[in-house]
C-alpha cells in the first residue's frame, strides 16, 4: 500500500458518524484512522453497522489519549475547521491541501488530518497545534458539514488528487460505433418507406425534412446493434405480423 | 436565486440520509429537493432533526409517484450509479456533469440528478431515462457510498464550479431540448404500435429491448421539433396513406 494520511478524528460524540467515517475513507482508499477519546464506547456496534463493509478500518483504529499523543509520530499535521480563526495559519481548500499532502507524502513524509467533535469543532490549541488549516469553501449562509462529510471531502480531494480517468468524457459502450455505410442504409430504407406512406410528398419541403431526420439519427451516436434494432422496428411498423 | 440543479432521491429507505442530503445539499447551496415513493412515512421528525438546520430544503420537498412524473418537466436528467450497466450512455465524473450542469442552466434548461435507493441504487428503467450517467471514480474495492455522501460529492462539484469560466459550448440546435414528458409521451406510443406489431413478443426479452430503445432515443438530444417529427413518422408508417 502507498502512503497515504492518516484520519484523526478528535473526541468524535456519535458512534453513526464514527462508522460513516470509516466508510468514506474506504471509498477513498484511506484505511489509517485514529480516535482521541471518543465519547461512545468503543469498540461500538452502531459504528460497525454504520461502517457496512469498512469494519475493518475501525477494527485496526487505535485509541489516544491526547491530540498530542495521537500526533507524535507525524511530520505534517492539518486541521479541518469550518471558522478559520486568527491563527496566522495557512489555509488551504481540500484541493490544495491534497496536493500538499501527495507532495509531502511522496517525499517519505508521515501526514495526518485533524477533525473536531461534531458539535464544536478543533479547540484553538489544537488548531495551532497543525502545519495547516484546511477549510471547504461552501455556502456561506451554512456551512457545517457533518463528521462523515467533512472527512469524505478531504478524502475524496485526495483520491482525486491521484485519479487518472482521463479528462475527456467517457463514452460507455460494449459495441463499436456504427460505420456511415450502415447508418446510410437504415436512413435510405426510412426514407424509402417515408416516400412510400406519403409523408415526404411535399417536394419543397423534402429535402429539408430529409436533413433533419438524418441529423437526429446522426446525433444519436448509435451502434451497430441499434442500427440493427432500427432496422427491427421499422420491419415491423410496416409489417402487419400475425399475433400470436 | 439562480438556476439550479434539483435533486431527486427514488424510494429512498431510510429518513436519516434524506435529512443528511438535505443538510449536504444545503451546504453547497442548493434547495430544490424531490422526492419519490419515501419509504418512511412523511414528514418525517428523524429526517428533520439529522437535516441540522436545513429542515426548510425538506419541508419544501414535493412527492412524487413515479420517476416519469417527477422528471417530467425536466429537460436534462442526470443519473447517478456505482455501476454503470451496459446502456452506452455517456458517462461523467461529477466535476464534468458539474460542468455540463452549469452551461445547461445558463442556457435556461431545467435539470436534475436522479439517485437510487440505498440498498440498490437506480433500477436499468431510471437510468435509461437519463440523459447522462454520473460515475464518482473511487476506490474500486469498495465503491458503493452512503447516500447523502452521494449527494454531497455531486453537489460540492456544482458548487466548486461556480467559479469556473462557463464553458464555450457550441449548441447544436437554437431550439430548446425537449421536456422528458414530450419524449416519453412519443416513447409510450412508440411501444404500444411496437407491441402491436408484435416486434415486442418475447416477454423475456421486452423490458432489456424497451430500455435500450429508450436509451437510442435519449441520446439523441432531441428538440421538441424533432419529437413532433418522429410522431408523424410514426403515424406515416403505421398508416397506409392513399398514394396521390
Amino acid at each position: 500500500m502507498s502512503a497515504q494520511p492518516v484520519i484523526i478524528l478528535v473526541e468524535p460524540q456519535l458512534a453513526e458518524n464514527i462508522g460513516a467515517v470509516a466508510r468514506a475513507m474506504l471509498n477513498c482508499g484511506l484505511t489509517a484512522l485514529r480516535l482521541v477519546q471518543p465519547r461512545p464506547e468503543w469498540p461500538n456496534e452502531r459504528a460497525r453497522v454504520n461502517a457496512s463493509g469498512a469494519e475493518a478500518v475501525l477494527d485496526s483504529a487505535p485509541l489516544f489519549r491526547s491530540v498530542a499523543d495521537a500526533t507524535a509520530d507525524l511530520q505534517r499535521v492539518y486541521a479541518t475547521t469550518a471558522r478559520p480563526r486568527d491563527l496566522s495559519k495557512l489555509i488551504m481548500t481540500p484541493p490544495q491541501a491534497a496536493a500538499e499532502m501527495r507532495a509531502e507524502l511522496g517525499r517519505g513524509e508521515r501526514v495526518g488530518v485533524l477533525f473536531g467533535p461534531e458539535r464544536s469543532g478543533l479547540v484553538n490549541d489544537d488548531v495551532a497545534r497543525a502545519d495547516t488549516v484546511i477549510a471547504v469553501p461552501l455556502n456561506p449562509a451554512f456551512s457545517s458539514l457533518n463528521l462523515g462529510q467533512a472527512v469524505l471531502l478531504v478524502a475524496y480531494e485526495w483520491f482525486k488528487a491521484a485519479d487518472a480517468t482521463p479528462l475527456a468524457v467517457l463514452h460507455h459502450n460494449s459495441s463499436p460505433p456504427a460505420s456511415k455505410a450502415h447508418l446510410a442504409s437504415f436512413l435510405t430504407r426510412l426514407e424509402a418507406e417515408l416516400d412510400a406512406s406519403g409523408f415526404l410528398r411535399n417536394a419543397e419541403m423534402r429535402p429539408s425534412m430529409v436533413r433533419n431526420i438524418h441529423a437526429l439519427f446522426g446525433r444519436a451516436e448509435l451502434t451497430d446493434q441499434e442500427v440493427r434494432t432500427l432496422h427491427g422496428i421499422l420491419t415491423a411498423l410496416v409489417t402487419k405480423w400475425p399475433k400470436d
